[in-house]
């Protein structure tokens, strides 16, 4: 953007002026609308896939199919990636890291923390703006308001491409370490994923009375929303670290595990989800603090013996 | 109610005619506030507590402290129970069964839903009009809309009985299995921790790189409302019993815990609530059902092998 250009409040006024050229690596079910919403906004759009046949229905739309990483790269100021894995993109972008120089890479292939900070290591040597991204969405969410893009790295390449980043989710940026966004993505999927594993579990255990798994999802989801201000107050005792306070206690909770597991078992159901958290609390209260808060069973999570 | 009596709409207008005569044994953090609330609604209110000394706030109120569990039972025609748990319920009323027979008892002390069956059972050997009731609630949310209280187990004690319920809490009624109040509890409540769990580990994540649980909970618990919806379209899967359908797969969900695992281990902290959900996946896939839908891990959970 310009200094002398008035301020604007949206990507479409800068790209209609001069839009970037894209170019998407990896033409998988992210992948491929990602490059279909560059290509309908008006970017000039380059696209390459391991496997050919992919890019037929993007070059229906107007995109150019490359027909190596080389070109694909040549072609184009910015260049996302959506493969498998780190291995992938190493694989694909190794051996092109020339022609990269100078350009900018968005990752948005799901890795560790450590794997964004080794290959934003990796493009600093080879004189490569790195952002590393976390796609917190499902392919049919990509280009909707639904959809979060979680950015670390380059505050450069995030400022300058924020336009193109935008018509893909709702993106935020967490600063220049290249692992953060990857940590912040997972930490999040860690809490949806226990959260649906907990509903499995519950549902299991009223379907052995019969229940449907539908008629507990409702149950499930009001309660579940109904007690989720709780977060917020577990969060105050971790960051104020005194667990001596007047709470529910590791004994308390622990018994209410006891039952559930108990439960469980005498409805033949599997306890995978639950005796992981009562063994946890039982940890806890070994260690001596049955009598401080519940909550506890965070620091023995954070801080493994 | 008598059936001349025009219908009434709430509690009131009965108990101030001919409040029922209201028993509490316990007296612990959920049997004071609770007898609090019966006697506050003019209900006769007799109390009865292992330990003495814990009567005196009540009695002051307006309550009558009984010497003996089977003073407390002669007193009222219905008893509620709030005690540790069921060996309690057992070594305070099996001496006085006699006592109780031709009376209602309402047993609001956490158990399983076998633990309740076998009350239920002796209960009826008796011919004690025996309900069981689970509380959603924490001490102070007694007599509070929040505070849900489900109960099963006799029709006719329910019934009859439900304007006392009605003080405490929201009541919801599951039918005359005692068992399954508790297991609708118990259920509900596996799905509250594992997502406060789930919580915990991300904000163990998110705390490797300095984030405040507090500043990780205000994300953790809009990501989770946005997500929550899900939990039906899981359970539209499960009740439909077929998991080859267009949805994630174990595989795909498998390689988001890989990396949530491989990236807690990196950051040092502990994988006990993310490895035995990645374990349930590798089973699944095991038993070859890599590319059914990720949700069919509800069966791994549902019949353990
Ligand atoms: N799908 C989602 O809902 C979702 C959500 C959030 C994040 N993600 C992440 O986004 C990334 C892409 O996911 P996706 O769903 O698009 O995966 P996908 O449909 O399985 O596609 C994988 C893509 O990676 C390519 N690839 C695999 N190995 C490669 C290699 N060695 N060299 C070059 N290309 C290779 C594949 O090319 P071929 O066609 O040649 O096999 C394909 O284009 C993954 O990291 C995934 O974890 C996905
Ligand atoms: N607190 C909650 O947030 C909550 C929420 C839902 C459900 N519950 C359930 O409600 C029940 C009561 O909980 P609470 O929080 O009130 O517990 P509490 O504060 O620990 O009180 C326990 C009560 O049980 C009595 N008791 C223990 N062992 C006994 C025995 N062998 N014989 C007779 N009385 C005995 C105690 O009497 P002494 O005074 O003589 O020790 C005390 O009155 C429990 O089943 C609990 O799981 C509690």
């Amino acid at each position: 953007m310009e200094a002398d250009e008035p301020p604007t409040t949206g990507a479409k006024t800068v790209q209609d002026k001069n839009p970037a050229t894209v170019t998407v690596i990896g033409l998988g079910a992210m992948g491929r609308p990602i490059a279909a919403e560059l290509v309908k906004a008006g970017h000039p759009t380059t696209v390459w896939n391991r496997s050919p046949g992919r890019a037929g229905d993007l070059v229906a739309l107007g995109a150019a199919e490359a027909d190596s990483p080389a070109a694909a790269v040549a072609a184009s100021e910015v260049v996302l990636v959506a493969v498998l894995d780190y291995a992938s993109v190493h694989e694909v972008l190794d051996p092109v890291a020339g022609q990269l120089a100078g350009k900018a890479l968005v990752n948005l292939t799901t890795g560790t923390p450590e794997q964004a900070r080794r290959t934003a290591a990796w493009a600093a040597e080879h004189g490569i703006g790195y952002l590393d991204g976390a796609m917190m969405a499902v392919p049919a969410m990509i280009g909707r308001p639904e959809a979060k893009l979680l950015y670390s790295g380059s505050t450069e390449v995030f400022d300058r491409y924020r336009p193109v980043l935008d018509l893909l989710a709702e993106s935020t940026f967490y600063g220049p370490d290249a692992g953060l966004a990857s940590l912040y993505d997972l930490a999040l999927l860690s809490g949806m994923y226990a959260m649906f594993f907990g509903f499995q579990h519950g549902a299991a255990m009223v379907a052995t009375a019969g229940v449907s798994a539908t008629e507990f999802a409702g149950m499930a989801t009001s309660w579940l929303s109904a007690v989720m201000g709780a977060i917020h107050d577990e969060a105050a005792v971790i960051d104020g670290g005194n667990y001596r306070i007047d709470a529910q206690d590791a004994n308390f909770t622990k018994s209410a595990l006891d039952v559930i597991v108990r439960a469980s078992r005498d409805a033949g159901i599997g306890v995978d989800v639950v005796a992981p958290m009562q063994e946890l609390l039982a940890r806890q209260i070994a260690a001596g603090h049955a009598e401080e808060a519940a909550t506890r069973t965070y620091e023995e999570i954070r801080h493994p013996r």
